[in-house]
């Protein structure tokens, strides 16, 4: 039969609990669609960080390297800074395995309520695809006559013509996929004159390859107030990195929660392991009482079904969740329920 | 009797249309309050560029350098680049006179319907303060191996101890005049981790001087999802220059409107003249139509008259906007109604 091995890292906070559940769906999933997971454990978090000194082992990526996917909680923890905690674990293998596409759904599901007034499900449906490994989240910067009057701080942001065309490339064949085939592009090339202008270029230049592909482009000022008030128009959303960011946080919000938010971080080629991991953080509000939602935590794992090849068993998750909020099935509180995390998961579990 | 003189550029598009209704709403407040307005009308555009190859003379700022306030309506046509209509006219403006304070009040008015569920006029009330002068607007850039597969584009994002501290002062300064006495930063520096994490450093240290006023901070992209789901947790929020311009977009739209949204750039120590706008465009789509909604354009207007130290117009005028809203008056298109632009400034000017 079909194998996939996983790289399983829980991290910290709530992501020590939706990770379970996440899990547990998987393997409801392989059982009925007849496929095999192998999974690795790493417990690298924070906690490791405090007994190690680091987040993760020298060697953390080769350890990972020959699996086929990695499914991460997530990371971070308060009293760990998060240049070591983020730019100990998630962002080094972001960069590390080339993950240059961040795929993120923006979806309302049946039975969520979202917190713009009169809307259907249909009418939010579309994914943001962010890059996701260079752009304004870059290593070169520093800062000068520190502690004096005249102390600055500078970072570059950066776009390769590589980095640009292959995450542009992306969105318009993900397009091309979906019903609509539109592609917005984020941009700011009004007032951030020199590397935006540069990605309008590229975007202009690949939109060329696509000419079943509409398109349009918005600054990102008014493309955030376009979320709000027209979530409706868009199919496909792409931007960079922290455009990207934005919009996938943002999105996610106006179709009622964050706690159900999927993402991958993909490496299209697959000439390394791809990463699967909720939108939400580790929250340490919540942590420790299992109430945390695990939607999010299982949509991802249903995103690395799909792109291991196992379309169906993905579907059958996906559904399994509409399936509940729909049907009435337990809730977290964040969706205005009462159930636990294990609740959750144990309901979409038996329904797959 | 007091005189203030007012230098008016109505700019491009239905800039000329609402600037009009802005100049008849401040004359009302003139004539009503007593004191009197000196105009200066220039007619710098993207016309006169079309004609003259610039937005405004070589001494445009010198022309404009004695009046007391700019009075602006907007900038930008179809057919001429952002970077030469900006860039040769709002921004060389905005840096030339230090108006390094961006201010803009994101108000739900009464009778204004919010594309959010269940949210009253009280529940939305703050105002975003944003960096006006550096930040990821940066003049500092290039582009290296144009044309080949190595071809980057690279731009600067600076932040310096001035600039950082007096925008921060600022949003201090705003909200002890204010009854929650609370400041927001927008950061993320778990992201873009030279400048971002300077910023959170000098606005702990601000803080410092503001016991009586209460702070928290979000990274923007979180921030964004909060500004949809909990609009009422905020009273200032401070951001840099690309942040601010975000979250000035996006609050005037989770309020309702950006036809209704006013702003200012503000030189605080009055070394130059201020500049009032609303933050709507020029509006291509609609402009020569008079279907524009001046509403942001008087507001700005009052704005103004405040910065001027005319506090009782001021508030005439915006208790005239409201009363306007709530009682069902003349409303444009943007708000539900049919109303022309001249009909909502003739009404307001009226009241006031
Ligand atoms: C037109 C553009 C350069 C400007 C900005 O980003 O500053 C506008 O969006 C604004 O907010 O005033
Ligand atoms: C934690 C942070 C560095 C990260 C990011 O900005 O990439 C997160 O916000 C995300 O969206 O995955």
């Amino acid at each position: 039969g079909r194998k996939h091995r996983i790289a399983v890292i829980p991290g910290d906070g709530i992501g020590k609990e939706t990770t379970p559940e996440g899990l547990r769906v998987l393997d409801a999933a392989a059982r009925r669609f007849g496929f095999e997971l192998e999974l690795k454990h790493y417990d690298w978090s924070c906690e490791t960080y405090a007994e190690t000194g680091k987040m993760m082992p020298d060697d953390g990526l080769d350890q990972l390297r020959d699996s086929d996917s990695v499914f991460l909680g997530a990371v971070g923890w308060p009293g760990v800074p998060d240049h070591v905690s983020l730019w100990g674990l998630l962002i080094p293998i972001r960069r590390g395995f080339d993950q240059y596409v961040s795929l993120r759904p923006c979806k309302l599901l049946p039975g969520v309520k979202t917190p713009l007034a009169d809307r259907a499900p249909h009418e939010i449906d579309f994914y943001v695809v962010r890059e996701n490994t260079e752009g304004e989240y870059s290593s070169v910067g520093g800062r000068m006559f520190p502690g004096t009057d005249r102390e600055f701080v500078s970072q570059q942001s950066i776009l390769t013509r590589t980095g640009t065309d292959r995450i542009i490339k992306y969105a318009f064949e993900l397009a091309m996929t979906r019903p609509r085939k539109k592609v917005t592009s984020a941009t700011k090339s009004n007032g951030i004159t020199f590397t935006m202008p540069y990605w309008d270029e590229r975007f202009a230049e690949m939109a060329k390859n696509y000419p079943a592909v509409s398109t349009d482009q918005f600054h990102i000022d008014i493309l955030c107030a376009h979320f709000v008030q027209h979530p409706d128009w868009f199919d496909v959303v792409v931007g960079s990195n922290l455009f990207g960011d934005i919009l996938s946080d943002l999105g996610p919000a106006v179709a009622g929660s964050i706690g159900v938010a999927a993402s991958a971080n993909i490496n299209p080629e697959k000439d390394h392991p791809s990463m699967f991991e909720p939108v939400h953080g580790s929250a340490p509000d919540i942590a420790g009482k299992w109430v945390a939602n695990p939607i999010g935590q299982i949509w991802s794992g249903a995103m690395m079904l799909d792109h291991l090849g196992e379309r169906d068993a993905a579907k059958a998750i996906t559904d399994s969740i509409e399936a509940l909020l729909r049907d009435g099935g337990p809730r977290t509180r964040d969706l205005g329920g009462q159930a636990g995390t294990v609740d959750v998961g144990k309901a979409i579990a038996e329904a797959v």
